[in-house]
């Protein structure tokens, strides 16, 4: 399951100075092709309601899915989500990954209440983050077929 | 009105070595005897969106209700849920309960946006938190039959 | 647009000695006419869900609108509200508005992520905020007619 | 055992208004009559001086039992109680009780060095705080009769 | 009365991208303009001397006026300008104002001595701002004629 | 009453050149003769031991009796003996003084728990400062003969 | 010499509940009584400008004088006046007085940029405090006639 | 280039449970078939020496090369490779690797010197994560073949 | 003299796994072994109340001795206890011994108001510090015979 | 222009073991000697008033001046200071000149608000500070005659 | 082995009112006598390059040695440093030696890197320490012989 | 002895908006004429490794030489250059050199362990700085011929 959190839903509109000019269909797109070659079946949702992202989570902790997770700005506030992650974290996992380098922006962006938890983070490379975490994932987080 | 903020519908189900397994509906149940048995009519709700937690906190300002609330990770970071309980502090009052003791948990779990303006605070003796608030609510708080 | 975040719509029932009596319906009513009297059109919508109030931004977003938003408690802990005002901000831009004056509050109201992208914020002059924000946005922001 | 700390020899003498007219006498009669109805023994000591307390904390370690103990002033303050009560930590475990909130008064209150290693905490519910932690001592953490 | 401190005699002159090209001539006319209009009495005063400013505020309080101030840079260091102004507080109120959104800026311009005895702040507006503190004044602060 | 804390006993032996040579008993007999030429009644008290020190404040506030308290390094830890000042302070008040100048020492020594409920500080002044406080509550706090 | 800093020419007009309603000269009269009784010269300056009180301390430099300084908000704030001071702490030495008890109020009056420096510091013993300087200057600091 | 850091010649000895058993070799030698296969030349250093490394970096700036870098513990305290570096960014640019989950450690391993200049981060993911640096170098850094 | 703090009478029965199982009164008949060996004479003293410490010091103060001293968590938190060694620091001086590693434990063990005024620190070789603590007073800090 | 700031009239009468003994008329005749030598013209300001020297900022930038400056005191609190010299920033610039080494004294010494805006800094060189600096801005600031 | 760390080949010639006037190489000859007389074997290394020190470290941690360090300044800023030893902690582990007391100096010598994984810490007992650590080792680190 | 840090031997190549077209070549050319000119003897040494740099140091340390040093970013995180540096100091002292102003960059670069303990600091002022150093210790530093 990839999950895309609050405003990535402007991808490709907002500040594409940042985050380039795809938009998040495009991504998906992409995504669902890399996980056919790869054999892997992949789930997609984005909401800007933290609740509904919650929601989802429980959903895939229930099926015992792997998470890749665009958080949005709610990496940087958001225990709830965090405590929902944990249910994953205890699971398959999940990865992290941010489309701009949060590092290189505002100094609130350096704080994530989701890293500690997670497999591991991707931040800065584009939208290229979410192809190496769909290849990370299948060759080590799930079983191999 | 006993409130359950995001994730504790998972009770029984997330991290059962910090929560123990009993689920939500058990704890209810049991809430509902006591209270028949106190004499008191109790409402439940449950939610991981914040926005519903605070229509719900209105409804209960609206009629004068004490709430018993667990709020979750949004203890920790929603000023929002403060404001819609502020106007419960200045009627009947609330409790705050959290199930595990957050004070032995995350540095994040130390700082509660509510604490300050609630009647007071039970945390981290378990589900019990709940009937013991209950009868506080009965016994201090409510106008005594 | 006017928006107003979480706990607004008790305008008037909620701590009346910081707010005042008026309700939200009171000052939309007053706004209408004001903007009817500038010649200008102008929208209202308020709700206690952190998502809507994004979706709503985006919306305004396509429509190329300005904002003037009352952010309430989220004004303190939304980065996410703040990524969604960003793009408002690279085009007509908004003003940030407050009732009361948060800087004579507690210490956690004096920080806020929306106004760094601001075009102003005005603060502490009761509802007449809303009103002078407006005539501020009819004769400096939009295009003069 | 029920253990109170500096100052509370002053209960309904000192700032009635925060801590109520009831005096400490006045509570632990109520708290013997619970006990008996629970068929529970129950002790009580209260000392202005930090070194009696530890003394009979250790008291207290080396007969395996379990405390109720409203340290006062010294919740944010002593290391040398943390050191004493973790014996009991280890053993049959201990309730922190405040009378008063001390999340809604000054900032140092808001820190205690003891709640890491508590059982839990109750804070704010006045003397009634005491009865529920007998209760809770009673039913979830003495071995059942 | 509207007061401007340090460096507001050079507003025209000074960082025109950050001021505008306005000088406080300029402004102080537009002012008597609508003060007039309102059928009100404003007079101004200008220095970068923290003393004279401090005896202007001074005689202000011993005529019960209203004032308007744009502290500038004092704002952000000024005790004793906070101290003076806490006699207007008392009485009339002030308004601050900046021209420029000090949120926008500097992180040491985040903080204002006097924001938290003010009866409300508008930054950000550009000279407007002073335009709309006036209309303000009048219509909430001054008695109604 | 004048109470010393924790090593003021030591008062000409122990760092003389921050303290002087007198001993605490030569200000005693100083400041009897001071309050007897005054007409006042004083006593004294010194201690190393918190705990007295708390016991003998509450003796106090039994008898409504005016304190003047040097509290050595309890100063700046003891938020214990702040609460059993704390009934001083809503009776008949307490000075606080210190010998040295503690701004001038360790930074630890600039923050004291018990000035904000004090009537007021005198610190530098050596030994004078007991005389000057003497002199205050004789003149300001005590009801006039 | 006496020196007292911005805004104590309000002392009776500003806040009366803080300072009493003594005015400055009143309390300059009773000093100037006081010092005659103890064979002493003393004079007296004010000023809400900072440079003048600096130029006034240099004057007292030259003439070896002691002073006894109120800096009202320039305490919390003033290097420069620190270091004007630094000169007279190199000769006959300072006394600090604060008529109301800085650390009863707002947490920035705790800090003070001339204490460290100064003989000693008196505060919250109103304008008594005063006098006390007076003698304590007389005793201890200048040569015995 | 991939360049790594202090200790990670000791990849495969040193806590295996943290970094896996691979040594270093290793991943150089499926780093070079990866490389083969995309049709690109890498390089590799390793050096537990800071000024060695930023001796490389200088020739790969000469170069214009891109860098993949695993700084190990110098990430947390190296201003000098960050000024090194600075040179490649402002070039081809360079990838920041972590074999483990930097934010699920230490608390000063939260903070990076270079993450705000690199390209992007890639932290947690095993020894895959110089795989997938090296796509990402291929695919988005370096022209297309 | 070696003094020990609060809780070290439970060496050996508290936290075994920490603190190790010897005895208090064993560690004592080992030191006294090794000072007889070393031609020295040592003395014991042990308390939980901070004022009985205070006075033995002042005793050791008296005697000119040297001491060895394991303040437990007094070390953390006690200005009384260094005000009153900081008498022997002016003399023989005093080694301060910790039988755990304080640095490897809770945050706030880091923090010792002792050590700044120690001779030295010895912390974390269990009970063997003691030893070498003697052997170290014996060379290097009394008169050799 | 050379422009001093307050207390820099003491130079040679103040703590001569931190500044020299050479008083500032001394200096600027040396000052005036090297300029003449170099060809350039040079003033001199000096006063103990924040305000006037801000005046005479304003009239350097009027005239299109460099500006050599120790500000003294100021350096570390004045805002309004730092927004008058940034109009000369924008233009020939300014150099801050410090006599003594400020980072070897207080701690409150080490921040500048000028230093961001500044060409640059020369600090702890004594008075051959100011030739240095007028040096640099005869070579590389200054036109080339 | 023992490993010194940068600047303590300057051992007897730099500050020896701090250090001693002992040099490196008397103490290492004490040290092989002691650990002869101890019937052990010991090697000495000293380099002022971290990298040297960490390839030593390495070596160690193949060998399965036991260490004894004085990182010199390396202490409170090299992570490297701490990781390279982590190996060794995991084997043999440990013991950090200081010559001076790096309590009482600058605040930045109170934190270690290494301490939380060392065996213990020697501080401020002079070139004593290494004896004392060698002891230490000899007794309880290494097997018994 | 002029010594320069890591990454200066890039000057001209690296960020020469910031630092100039020079290289390190044509400063030490240009150093070396003006010392001929003065008559004093110049040596120059540069390495990216702080090892060298310190055994550099205390090779001057032995010859008693003053040291014009620009630490690059060594200034900011080294302990070990401070502690060989303090040799210098203690001796014929060092001049702190940077080309660019630090303080007009990152926060990071605000901070110098070297400031406090050299005899002043240049900085901002280009290369030339490195001139005026020279000046400064011709003039007041060496002793004159």
């Amino acid at each position: 399951m990839v999950i895309n959190g609050p405003n990535l839903d402007r991808l490709g509109k907002r500040q594409p100075e940042v985050y380039g000019s795809e938009t998040l269909a495009d991504v998906q797109e992409r995504l669902s092709a890399l996980a056919a070659q790869l054999g892997r079946r992949v789930g997609f949702f984005q909401s800007n309601h933290e609740g509904e992202i919650i929601d989802k989570v429980h959903e895939c902790a229930d099926h015992g899915a792997a998470i890749i997770i665009n958080p949005g700005g709610l990496t940087h506030t958001s225990v709830v989500l965090r405590d929902a992650l944990a249910e994953i974290a205890d699971g398959a996992g999940f990865v992290e990954v941010h489309i701009s380098n949060v590092h290189a922006r505002e100094a609130f962006r350096g704080h994530s209440y989701l890293s500690p938890i997670a497999l591991g983070v991707i931040a800065g490379l584009g939208t290229a983050g979410y192809d190496l975490a769909l290849r990370f994932v299948d060759e080590r987080v799930l079983p191999q077929r």
